[in-house]
Formats: C-alpha cells, sequence, structure tokens
C-alpha cells in the first residue's frame, strides 16, 4: 500500500436531510482527510449523489473493514455505494477492428504513463493489428465473429476476459454490435466510442448521414454499452465545426480526432472513479 | 448609388471545365474588379458553386444590364444565378410569441447599426411584445393563429408583408408551425431559430429530451424554413458544453444565449448574400 | 421572506481536517437542508474554499443570529466567510460610453427577467445612451471625466453609487480607466468586459493587436477591476475561431458577441454567489 | 506519375484589377480544370494572394514547363508563387526531446496512411525515444546539444537535413532553441508547437503562468519558427475550458491533447501546400 493512497466512496439514493453531514461525519470519526467532495442533487428525480475522496495515511479503518463499517451508515439511508482504492490498477482489454487510430492513441497515453492501468489484451475480429498489439507486448486474440459463430466466439471472448481478469472493456472503433447477453454481463464496464453526437445519427455511417443532412458541426460521443445499440449513458461528447467544403472523406478524416479525444476523456473518467450512471444517464464529477 | 458599391453573383451549375475562367473573364471584359471570389465543387454531386463580388464604381456596365448581359453566359453553362447589390438594404420582417431574448438582441443589433437591414414589421401572436415594437418604432401586428382560424390568419400575413414589400422573415421564437403553403410562397426566405442541434431533437420541448437523455453538449440550428418541420437546410449551428449539474430550466436559460448567436449569424450571412441552398444543404461562402 | 429562499456561506481558510464535517454538522444541528455542496482545496497553496447552499425554510436559526452563531465556528478554523440570502435581490449600477451592445444585452435579460437583479442607475461619459436608459425607466447620470477632473468626477460617481445603495457595478465597455483609489473602494464588486484573451492584448486596440499578431483565435475576458489594469481576477474567459479572411472590422464585429457573452456569464455567477476570490484567481463554483 | 495527379499554384503580389481572370485564363488555355480556387485579398495592405488547384491530367504543359511558362505572367503582375504537385510526397524530419506525446500521434498517423509524407529521420537531444524511432524503422539521431557545442551540433543536424533530403521539420515539443542561424536557413519549413495560446505566456512553463493568472481557458500554438522565439507566424491555434479545480499539473495534462491536435492540423495544412506566409501572419487557405 502506497501511503499516498486514497479511497473514494461514489454514493447514491434518495435526496433527504443530512447526507452530507452523515459521511463526513463518518469520515471524521475514523480520522479520515477529505481531499475532495463533490455532491449533486437531482431535484427533480429526488436523488442525491456524492463522490467524496480521502487520504488513507491516517485512515482508522484498514481498507478490508471500511465496507463493512460503511455498510452501517448506507443502509440506514438506503445508499448504494461503490468504494474504490486510488492505488489499485485496474484491468483493461481493448476491443478493436480495422481503424487504428483510438487504439494508437490509447497505448500511447498508456506508453507515456499517463494512466494508472494495465493493458494485458487486445480482442479482434481481424489480424490487421496484432503487429501493433506485439510491439507493445500485449497479447492479441483475433477472434472473428459471423453471424452464425457469434454466441460462441463471444462465450471465448468472455472467457479470455474471465482468465486476464479484466475490470473494463474499451471498444475501440470495434466493429461488431455485442449481443444483449455480453452488454447485461458488464454493465457500465464497456466503453465504445459513437462517431457522431448522439443521439444524432445512430447506426453505421454516421459521417455520411452528417453530411446528406448538410449539419455544420460534427460529434463524437462515448458512452456505456447497453443492450440498446447506441443508446447507453454517454459519459461524454465533443464536436468540432465544419462546412460545406467538407466531403465526407475529409468528415471521417477530421472525426478521427474527435473520436479518440472523446474515448481517451471518457476512458480517463471511468478510471479515476468519477462516474455514476443513474437512469441511463451520466454523473460525471469534475 | 454608393460609390463604393458593388454588385454579388450567386451562381450554381454542373460543374464542367471553364467555369470560373468564363466568368471572371467576363467581369475583366467590363472592366468589373474582383473584391471576393470563392468557389466550390461538390466532387459527390458534381455540382459547381461560385459567389464573386466586384466593384461597381469603374464597372462598365449599368446594373439593369447586368442581368441581360450575364444571362447570355449563364445560359451556355446552363447556370443558375441570383444577382445582388451591397448598397440595397433588405426590409425584415420579425415573427414572434412571447419569448424576448432573440428578437431583443436583433432589434439591439439593428439598432446599433450593425446589420444593413430595415425592419418595419413585427407579427406576432401575442400581444405582449408590442410595447417592445412600440420603442423601436416598428409596426406591431397580433394575429392570433388557432387550428380553425389558420389559413385566414396566414391570408392576413401574407398581406403584410406584401405591403410592407418584406425581402426576408425571422422568426424569432415563433411558437407556430406555418402551413405547406406559407412555407413553398417564400423558398430560402423564412430563416428560423430551432432551439437543438438539428436532427438531434425535433419537435418541441428539445431542451427537455436533452436532458432526458443526457447529452454533454447542446446546441440551436438556425435553418430556412421548409415544408417539413425542423428538416429545412441548416445554415449555422452553434453548441455548449453542459453537465449532469444542468436541470431543464439551466439548459433553457442557458440555451437562450445559443440561439440568439446563432439567429444572428445566420441572418447576417443571409443579408450579406452568401448563402446558396442546394439539395437541402447550404453553402455559406465566407 | 420567501418560503423557498436559501442561505449561502461562501469560506475560505487554511486546508485542515475536518472543515467539511465542522460545517455541515453545524448545519444539521440547526435544521438545515443542503441543497448545493461544492469545496476545493488548493493543494499547492494549501487553502480550503467552499460554497453551501441550505434551505431556510425550517431552519432553526433566524437570519440575523446566523452569522453571531457561525462565527463562533469561523473562529475556530480562522475561516473567512460571506453570508448571502437567494432572495436578497442586489442593486446594479452600469458605467457606459458609447458602445451599446453590452448594455443592450444587460438590459433585455433584466427586461426578460432572466435575472434576480435591480438596474437603478447607469452612469456614462457621453450623453449618447440616455435615451436607452430612459426607455427602460433607468437614471442616467452622464459624468464626463477628462484628465483634469477626474477626481471631481469620480467623487460625484461615488456619490451616487452610495445614494443609490449600488451593491455591483458593471462597465459595459466603458472606457475609462477608474482611479486606484476608486478600484479600491470596491474590491470585487467591480465587473469588466476587457476584448481581448487575457493576458494576451492588454490595452487598448486589443483586436488592432490580435490582427497584426495574425491569431488564428480571439478572445474575451471578464474579470474584477484592481488597481492594476486589465490584471484584475479573471471570472470568465470565451473564444471564437478567426481566420486570415477576418479583417480589423470584422474581428471587432464578431468580437461583440463574444464580449457581450461573456459579460453576462460574469454577472450571472456573481448575482448567484458563486465566485470568490482569492490571490488573484477565482474559484467559480459551478 | 498519378493519373489523378493535381497541380498547385500559391500566389501573392500587390492588389490589381484582373490576377484572378489572368491566372484562370492560363490555366483555361493549356485545358486545366480547375478543382479549388480560393483567393483573399487583404485591403489594408494592399495584397492579393491566390491558391488554385488543377488536374494535370488532361493539362497540355508537362510538368517542367509549366513554372517556365508561368513565369512569363507572373513577372507581368509581379506574383511571388510556388508550385506543388499533390502526388509528391514530402520528406519530414521529426526534432524531439524526451516528451513522447507529439511523436506518438505524429507517427500514428503516418502509420496509419492518413499523411501522404515520408518521415525518414527523427532527431533528438535524448536517447529516451530511440526504440520508438527503432519500431517504426525511422532512422535515429541522439545529438546531444549544450551551450558549447551547440554550433557544432546544429551542423550535424544541417548535415543529416542534406543527406536525408528533407523538406519540412517539425518540432515535435523539442526542447531547445534552434539558432538563428538555423532559423533563418529554412524560412517558413520549420513547425513548431507551443504549449501556449501564443501571445500569452511565451518562454517556458506556460502552463505554471497560465495557472497563476487564473485564465478560464488554456491553449496550444503551431507556427513556423523564426529567428524571434514564439513570435513566428502562427498557422493554428486551439484551446480548452478550464477552471479553478485544475492544477499545474491537469493543466499538463490536459494540453498534451491540445499540442498533438494543433500540431497535427499545421503539419496537415502544410502538407497540403494550404499555408502562405505573409509579413509574420499565415493564410491558410480552407
Amino acid at each position: 500500500m502506497k501511503s499516498d493512497a486514497s479511497a473514494i466512496l461514489l454514493i447514491s439514493c434518495s435526496d433527504r436531510k443530512g447526507l452530507v453531514c452523515a459521511v463526513t461525519d463518518f469520515l471524521m470519526r475514523h480520522n479520515g482527510n477529505i481531499i475532495d467532495l463533490e455532491q449533486h442533487t437531482d431535484t427533480e428525480e429526488g436523488t442525491f449523489f456524492m463522490r467524496v475522496e480521502w487520504e488513507m495515511a491516517a485512515f482508522a479503518l484498514p481498507r478490508d473493514q471500511i465496507s463493512e463499517k460503511f455498510s452501517l451508515l448506507a443502509d440506514r439511508f438506503d445508499m448504494k455505494y461503490e468504494l474504490h482504492f486510488s492505488d489499485y490498477t485496474p484491468r483493461m482489454a481493448i476491443f478493436v477492428s480495422k481503424f487504428s487510430h483510438c487504439i494508437h492513441d490509447l497505448l500511447a497515453r498508456w506508453n507515456a504513463g499517463e494512466w494508472q492501468v494495465d493493458i494485458p489484451l487486445i480482442i479482434s475480429n481481424h489480424p490487421d493489428l496484432e503487429p501493433l498489439a506485439k510491439m507493445h507486448g500485449i497479447d492479441f486474440h483475433c477472434i472473428a465473429v459471423a453471424k452464425d459463430n457469434k454466441a460462441e466466439q463471444e462465450a471465448k471472448q468472455m472467457e479470455l476476459l474471465k482468465e486476464y481478469s479484466i475490470d473494463v472493456m474499451v471498444l475501440a472503433r470495434y466493429m461488431q454490435i455485442l449481443s444483449d447477453r455480453f452488454c447485461e454481463e458488464y454493465p457500465n464496464r464497456i466503453i465504445n466510442i459513437h462517431h457522431s453526437f448522439l443521439p444524432a445519427f445512430v447506426g453505421a455511417k454516421p459521417y455520411h448521414s452528417a453530411y446528406q443532412r448538410g449539419v455544420k458541426i460534427v460529434g463524437a460521443t462515448s458512452h456505456y454499452v447497453t443492450a440498446n445499440l447506441d443508446e447507453g449513458p454517454i459519459i461524454d461528447q465533443e464536436v468540432m465545426r465544419v462546412s460545406h467544403k467538407d466531403s465526407v472523406e475529409s468528415l471521417i478524416r477530421k472525426g478521427r480526432d474527435l473520436e479518440k479525444m472523446v474515448l481517451a476523456r471518457a476512458v480517463w473518467a471511468h478510471l479515476q472513479n468519477k462516474v455514476l450512471v443513474y437512469k441511463n444517464r451520466t454523473i460525471v464529477f469534475n
């Protein structure tokens, strides 16, 4: 355990008086120094959200007792919560097809130590990017998915995810639709990049549709994958001004920059344990 | 005629060799000094677009003969074209309901001399903004439109538009849907502001829909009105980053700034004769 | 007192353990329901900042006793704090010269009820905008400031500010430099709009400088006025892409939209009691 | 020669009547089909700029005669011009120190075939990124520059640039200042990325300065290198909203994304022969 580690609680529950006070009092009583606290109340839904991060160094509770103690408080307020530690290094798998811009960007960040993450596994339905995986010393598994072998191939993928103890999956322009079963197995743990400003232009070929509609701005959207295609909770979006001068090809070219930037920001927020999902929307703490 | 007036040609036709040369040669032969030339070729459609502006001061053709002479050239290349003069002051009518932010902004620009335009007429389905019209010395006509009197009331509106010699109409958050007949009567002459990033969230209450979907960016879209609601050619769009902290109310509040800015930019482009419409898309020259 | 009023505490002090807990416990003990809490720790400076807003409806302390009771806590932690109530309507004076775009925008917002503020006073060094003031029923005082009468004229201005019980001043493109004495009299209560992306292009004619330098983006900056010209704490900034096609004139024209938008956002944040100033920087709570 | 190659002329001269016509007529006479034409007149300077691109397929002049023929026309109007061909693949050298994000991004684009460019040479003052160069099969030369060996080491660099027939150099966060002599040797051929929104925060540690000043937006600037540090002609800029929550570290982290994006856009514009430099400003054609 690193001495500068911190713990993070992500909490949601029905709004009522005394919630912030109860949580901060709990931390105070165990000598927890709060580094960061952010709360949000959705007044329409009457729901309370909170992210609080505190130093573990002088904290009176050992890690394995925090959840047990906190659950007493959580039960009282009917809170849902997640507990994370800043010194845990999550394990990420990247799913990819042939487009390389997103995976290049993810690996460059990883390579430069920008993110605290392990990337032991790349899964693809094409062999094309195996050399890139090799270059970075990452295991590459080519699992070609077709109409008639989807269930079988997904079973192999899930096997690998288990074997490599994967925490989070990133679909870096993976051109396959995951089955409902697959999606439901990993709620809020699969991050996708869609190459449009959702909910505009769902489905395939969004740049073609954007061109046809004559929009003056195009975008990209990163979201958690759910069984409803392109309808999962949005984590981040970014846009870029375009004009009549942009052909479909130039939209695709420019859009790649949006895609990799938005995907990276979403992955960063997820890795920092800053994202809470509620009713198909996200709370992304700052 | 002001001595520093310029003339503007907006041209579109099938792409072929020699178009730019033919037009610039025509101007050259009549001693026209080109101030600005912009051309665009849509290679997918095989269509050529051009906007050229030249000084009238030393131009050898009088205004009323330009069209006649140019039409010979235009016929040869099967060009469609519009001819405008920079010293003509267009006449604008504003349609409004109760929301005042867009009309306030339009009138402030007009008042400050930012635009070369006359605004002799405001039409509303509510009496609320009559005092504002009075303040600016603009005629205000309250024409309440209901289900059963739409045709009749639109006839009155069209009568007024004729009477006031209106060139362009701006729907500054006018909460009525114009009939197909009305729209078709004024192609590319009615500018609307829609309070979403089209094509996302067509129809009423887009901020509510944006909130429900949990988007991280909201927008506004200015477009020419056609018979297909919210589907006319887009002139300009603008967006703004939002977060889970934004309630529907704050989206509406922030969105007003987008709406008035985008509407003003679209009106500006139109008044400068910088917009060409083609297949439900716009070419907006710089 | 409106039953849905809330109270707001803005707090800053040296960082130490237990600060959030102490404040929320204070509110809890007096039955205060927290609507919004945001804290920030500047780890480099070791300084803690907090904004907390709670419902007054069921709060056990009457308004005039809150400060007295809270000061005991504040003393213990050596906190600086401000206490505000959401149902207080601040009184604003606008200083203006000849440019009308910012004041038009401010008054349109006020007129539309977008802001909870009273605007009883406009002060100008030119008579030009008196009709606009009249139109809105606001007292207009023309106080021409010249080199040799500055002290005297500022004395008159300060007299008016006192007479009208002004809380906050907005310099809406007021083309005079306030004396050091004036600035120091109203710390963090005078909001200025500077027409550049500070700290680039301080001083007069920033658009000319931007043009000369050939920048591809221009901006506007809203800040509190201090004795150091254009160096006060920045509240908000906004930018806009430009190109070689933009002349100084078009930069000025486009810039006006930035200026009015940024100024309005800064005023909004101030009126919401969301701004804390610390070491010439601002904390702008969300 | 590829059959779909095009030729590009970049022209600048004093503004006068008939320039567009003269050029398009020249192309027309030799059966040149114009794909794209953009002109710009700087009315303050009285200078004319033009970029015209035409198809080579049916063009009547062989490549090696175009310049000879065109120079007759150019002489008549005292034009400066550059002639480029779209099927020429420029040769780029990357200068780098230890930061890897920009070079990673450049190489990923090159690797994915996004750009038509050869990258045969990487020069660094540190050995750290040699493995990356190896991975991509690019020659890597470590030339450590110190105060007392600068002239000598720069001579080696220039030797390499000659040896590898380098057309354009990209300083991808190269932490050395090039000598005046070096800069002047390659006018408008060295592209640098500066990690601030110039002209704000010139020199070292701009993110620290931005933090100290409390700006709400940070930026990055790509420019051609001249003998005046950070004062060369700006090619592109990009910005990003930040807040009091951003430490110097998070500014640095977020800024990396700006830097790599802006640098890539500037390199792209340069490679497309879309940049003209005039009086320390750039015309960047669309």
